[in-house]
């Protein structure tokens, strides 16, 4: 085994019971941390009342089939971008009929970073049932440590989101 | 950070190489792994000459929905079975164009566990060129731990698969 769990579930299972109590669902469309995210909600026990499937749209050609995000917003503005967190978390939503979407993108390292975008930066993209939101984090580390820090930051902003709004709106 | 990464990437290295030379692709259909194969696979740098996309279906409509499983394979044999990873894995190199698909469905725990499929029951599901592959595995330990060492596992087998195939054939 790689991972040793030192801090089991803190955050994963604040952010399943807020959706658990409001009975909805979230979907994810994942790049940079690949399934991380998921993998993290999924390890909640019950996590299959909350979560029904998720998307690993690692290249640019399944961000474009599977989440029908725009081939000119790729060339426009790239993969790590506002604008493609936002259209891959708006689609995402509608695909999969969910109540909060949530997409990442980002340069997890070691090599694919610019001046513009340096190796540790992080698009994230929400949209709860009618508003979207976007947020941008330039993490340090190696890897595993930026897609591992993108992986908690996705939930710990999903948690926020989620208590912004009240239970019964 | 809930996971100290101890021993990096050995066997996702090992598959890497293996696919890389050969300029092949995988693809992978998840559920009760969730995403924690493709995320292990995605840390080895360069990942993305060989992985693309792949699939985190949890729930049973999502294996209908984007892979096109049976509903009489679910119905009949349930979603953790030889017949549905098969079905996954199949659909799935169609789906994607991949070279390697690999699905893995069980039961992580703590509930869910029967006489036949105890909690612990994994199948997993390989299709790589005109091969066919299943397997299945019980696993011990809590909710997380049989789900990394499922996750292990589908690479594990994986590699075991690939060596199988003289490079060029």
């Amino acid at each position: 085994m790689h991972h040793i769990q030192t801090n089991p579930l803190a955050n994963e299972s604040i952010f399943y019971e807020l959706l658990a109590q409001r009975k909805q669902t979230v979907s994810l469309a994942e790049s940079c941390t690949g399934g991380m995210v998921s993998s993290k909600i999924i390890n909640v026990p019950g996590a299959s009342s909350i979560l029904m499937e998720a998307f690993v749209t690692y290249s640019n050609e399944a961000k474009i089939k599977r989440l029908g995000v725009a081939k000119e917003t790729l060339e426009s503005f790239g993969a790590v971008s506002q604008e493609c967190v936002k259209e891959m978390a708006i689609n995402l939503q509608k695909l999969t009929d969910c109540d909060l979407s949530i997409s990442v993108s980002g340069i997890a390292g070691p090599t694919g970073g610019s001046v513009d975008k340096p190796v540790g930066t992080v698009w994230f993209g929400f949209k709860y049932l009618n508003q979207v939101y976007t947020d941008v984090k330039f993490f340090n580390g190696d890897r595993f440590e930026v897609r591992e820090q993108a992986s908690d930051y996705a939930i710990i902003k999903a948690i926020e989101i989620l208590k912004s709004h009240p239970m019964n709106e």
